[in-house]
């Protein structure tokens, strides 16, 4: 499937929502839960995902689009969240998500970005020359794969709980070395 | 983390808006896209979950709370959603999820399970004894699974689109051989 910025919008104006009606009110075991030492929680991937809309995606795109003598991004800090949102509940991550994402949306596509655009490069840490298209097509994947995350790490919480059935739901044994 | 039937409820009752707010008026190329040959799209995960509405978690509860000669559960058709949805929408399937499902929750809530009746055993298949609360527990990783199943399908599609970014996206090689 070729990036398409319209088929883009369409997946990341739904995680808010998504995120909401997977997490919002529910227990404390299933929101602090992680996959072992030093992962995250569903809680902490709410405030990685938020620091992702005030930190990465957007300002990157700024960089991009301004073409100025430094096209190098500002390294992403994977922990800001850790003490940024100590303190701080579920609820209110969720909410400054959707306002985050909905006021970050805007502006996308209010750029009404043309092909010639999408080309446009930066460069990356450490991945090197990375294009817009590139840059928008991860979002959506980085995304896809929290929702993932946040619904493999609470299956796990119920690990010892099913018993025999370990086997017949591979979810519970993927990431045996977590990864995100 | 043990078996406690309320916060299993309180996933199992989320799952229908969660798949809805991530795929409902979703693009075909989101929804019908796979991990390759043989392998589920959200659309047919739908149809999977729906299945196990219909044939799988409630029947063989029935089987258990029964406790009749015979303790062994039928089959489960891992492909029968294949014929009985072809030509169907993905809105209708969501409706009919949240509808089967809301039943069914329902008539779990009005069991009133005791501990006791938790640690009755009924026979898997191929997995041998099993209790209630295993197979209760198992259908809320299921769920869950399959959430994440859907992320990660859909994530694929843009495997191409994210350039150099696929060593930073796990969920780009997740399940290399599918499993689930």
């Amino acid at each position: 499937m070729d990036f398409d910025l319209d088929l883009s919008i369409e997946v990341l104006r739904r995680s808010p929502a998504t995120l909401r009606a997977l997490l919002d009110g529910l227990g404390e075991p299933w929101v602090r839960g992680t996959e072992g030492p030093e992962t995250f929680s569903p809680f902490d991937v709410m405030g990685h995902l938020i620091d992702g809309e005030e930190t990465d995606w957007i300002p990157r795109a700024r960089v991009i689009l301004a073409q100025g003598p430094d096209l190098r991004f500002e390294p992403y800090d994977r922990f800001r969240h850790r003490a940024r949102n100590a303190g701080r509940s579920l609820e209110l991550l969720l909410a400054e998500f959707a306002r985050l994402r909905a006021t970050n949306l805007q502006l996308l596509r209010s750029w009404n970005l043309t092909g010639r655009e999408l080309d446009l490069p930066g460069e990356h840490p450490s991945l090197g020359l990375v294009t817009l298209r590139q840059l928008l097509g991860a979002w959506v994947v980085h995304d896809l794969g929290h929702v993932a995350q946040i619904a493999r790490v609470m299956a796990k919480q119920y690990r010892d709980a099913v018993g025999p059935w370990v086997p017949f739901l591979p979810v519970l044994t993927d990431h045996v070395v977590p990864r995100s």
